[in-house]
């Protein structure tokens, strides 16, 4: 089973998907985190164990050139592959968890500085924004969700988003967001949309706050105007990012499973459609995370 | 109208009490953090604004000898000494906001860096650790509390507390902690109890954790004994607080606002009967504040 | 007596210049941070003493509309305007310190977190980034200048700069500085050339290190062409900065103090060639700073 | 060879030292850190690579019951437990790196949160005081050493102490460190002498200083008294510590690379003379480190 997110561009040989859920059928001599029979999580780079990345640590990815992915129904990993997962889980949320989430939680509580009161930014409603939306929503932080969709922003208002703005309706959203904060800004924005948002991100952060940049859509390779000046008149940090530790992992778990917060699973795909699933994602009508199952 | 918490130490002639919430009847030429007619509370530390404490910045506290508190029906004071109180709060809930709300909110989310998902634990039901216990709950943080009452500890548990330790029944609730915690250990203790409960704590942190003494209690004076081995095997930060700086506090009170945390009043008394809400606080029989209301 | 370096913008009103050297001739009540014949420096932002910035801490610098600089034989100014020199420092020196010292001061000591032995990246040789070079060197980093005249990097060798690049004859600087870090690359840059460089600075930052943005030449208005892909792959933080507070000030004198460090005055003009001295600020064929007397 | 410094308590059996310097004479298959021929040092906690420290990590230590130590000709090690040593450095200095400098290390720049101009107080001339001497000293701070011998204070001196303080004939010495820093306090003590000293300690530490508290010696086992109002006076943060991880190891030969330091070796004795060597060490009477050759 394996969770659509990252699909390891290159060649067709790759075995796709960084996220998957499975249960142990056997271990090798020496392996000591996870037994047989244990229900776990892929881990996305499982080189990445502990403290700050560095290239060696991200050099191998799940489902990319390095590393076949989750996307299969037996898979040899190493160790530090897996990790046993929560047991309030369903198959299918687990299959969710390995990139999109760690993404969003580590840009949230290890890169940025945040706390209680602060407000933060959600752009959009894929798979990395919703896990941003629910870690923001259980740990005491106000929530801002931009999206072109009224319909997605009233999902979004279920889970906990406190402010909700249509940036079709407001394309000027970064002073809706200063208006929304008394005129202070965002103390941090989780910024996926790329060149076409860098510059409403800047003016509706606050000084000295955090712009996060995540994913790896397309449009991230567009360059984006930025005046330097921009920089100095912020003091805000931007910082991009790709996945995080193993430790930061089993953090975000111990949290999830705190505050019982459930993936969000828009639609889940039978292996045979596989098609579809991956028709369906690009197409950006999601809601969260898309499922595929082998079965 | 005054909070109990903090009398200030001294002569008589002390006007008691850092906690006061009151209306702002005039303001002084080149005052512009208050308006006349707002619904404020008092500041502890009127010359903290911002950065880590000085001994300048602590020097004046209300209701200590430099500077008279808030057990008085009017006041005049700096600017500094007070601050805006939130809409949603009663009277009587901001009365309790100076001392012992803020000195929980640094420690949490100042001295101590916390994730959601990191288990605190909350020794006793006075002020400060059922404040520590609300933010706790709302920050997504898991919370253990420890008490010499069943009743308290039940009241802990309405107000989300996840783990309730008697330790009249369990004298040794350090290991009870670490249970609790499958072996690793509190991430952050709240130590209010001085020289009887640290060698507990000592056993209930995990490796690298953040113990926080607060509280001016009369116990504090006694020496504990500490080998500074314990600090070796356990690599955790024991470090003392005073309250905070104003930064800390406007930060808290839009933390509580987001959250909606409604401070938890024991009792409400008279003036005319101060001796009786001094004793009833002296009585350690409290859960949360106990109020004193000039009318 | 006034250092060359923010003149402030603006109407032909303003009186110029954030930094300066004088002596308190006279002081208010209740003044106590300074007495009357104390040898003062002037502090860029008077309204932020302590903590993160804010648009409130930084609304008055000096030189700007908001407060009357240094350019004057007699200044009456607020206690927070101006602090006590040290005193191994001569007047000229003095005069160089409030905004560009502090600027770099902030950048390397606040803002990134780096460690002795850390390679840090100093752009050309202005006021800047020369007190970073003299900063950096004398807390046990490593240090790299880039210029475009050999003399000028002979001048910061002898400073103790331990890499050189001339990025006339190796535009490509990102990479040289990728190969003198064994391929790591820098920990921290102090960009200061915009456009024109922010690019050669995303090659030669280490994954997870810090880019600071100084300054407010003309060329920062000027958009980058930043792609936010390259914000992922490095994982770098960028951020923006406008000088600092009191407290960092502060911070910043006692090192200078311990390391006995002289700011490098490149030219003193008297006040009657104060058309000479901005001409030749200008040009920037200047190395430090350059100092103005009024004698 | 093997460096004197943590002989690893226990049963005879144990092959003690935890420091030591050898060349590689075969690698297995899969190493990649180091190559034959290479000349390394050994690596205190094979395990602890990186981030923050836990049970699991710190479990085995070179020459302790775990992992035989370094006190032999041949060594069959874990790649973890050796790194390859900087170039500058003698076979005896490289001998004396394991333990004692790590410690120091990652007690002044990972635990504590220092700046150039902060001042230090180290007790006494042992290993791990010395390496933080050199260290501070090469980072910029202002150093403060006590000892009861005039003639290692020299010592001290000629290696770049700032203030040397003999707490045989000023037994109150906190009270003269404060002296020596303005009424202000010192920003960070390494305190090594336990239950004697940490009373000072509290005396000489500033207000939100750091204490770090290291080293195995006996007397840390006897209890201190410290009344938990100490804490709340302070606000220090008192942290124990044992070693550090692989990346605060590399960071730290980069350092020393980067200032040319040169481990201060006391005495070396030869391998047959090793109850002289541990002797001389039990005597106290060393400044620096002590070395054992195989030869």
């Amino acid at each position: 089973m394996g969770g659509l997110g990252d699909r390891g561009e290159g060649s067709p040989a790759v075995i796709p998907f960084s996220d998957g859920c499975g249960v142990v059928a056997a271990i090798g001599a020496g392996v000591s985190n996870v037994a047989v029979g244990d229900r776990v999580s892929t881990v996305h780079s499982p080189d990445w164990v502990s403290g700050p990345p560095t290239p060696e640590k991200g050099a191998v990815e799940l489902g990319g050139p390095e590393a076949p992915g989750a996307g299969r129904e037996l898979a040899l990993l190493p160790e530090g592959a897996v990790i046993r997962a929560p047991e309030y889980l369903s198959d299918d949320e687990v299959a969710t968890l390995a990139c999109a989430s760690l993404t969003a939680w580590r840009a949230l509580f290890y890169d940025a500085h945040l706390r209680p009161g602060d407000t933060v930014v959600l752009q959009g409603t894929g798979g990395v924004s919703i896990f941003g939306l629910q870690f923001a929503v259980a740990a005491g932080l106000r929530t801002i969700v931009t999206s072109s969709s009224d319909d997605k922003l009233e999902r979004a208002r279920a889970l906990g988003a406190d402010v909700l703005i249509n940036y079709v309706q407001t394309p000027k959203w970064g002073r809706a967001v200063r208006e929304a904060t008394g005129g202070r800004g965002a103390d941090f924005i989780l910024e996926v949309g790329g060149a076409g948002t860098l510059d409403q991100s800047f003016k509706a952060i606050r000084m000295g706050g955090h712009i996060a940049i995540v994913g790896a859509v397309a449009t991230l390779a567009e360059p984006a105007q930025i005046a330097p000046h921009t920089f100095l008149r912020t003091a805000a940090r931007v910082q991009g990012l790709v996945v995080g530790s193993r430790e930061m992992f089993e953090q975000q778990l111990r949290a999830m499973t705190q505050s019982q917060i459930h993936p969000v699973v828009d639609r889940v795909f039978s292996w045979h459609d596989l098609r579809g699933a991956l028709d369906f994602f690009d197409s950006g009508s999601h809601f969260g995370k898309v499922v595929i199952r082998f079965d």
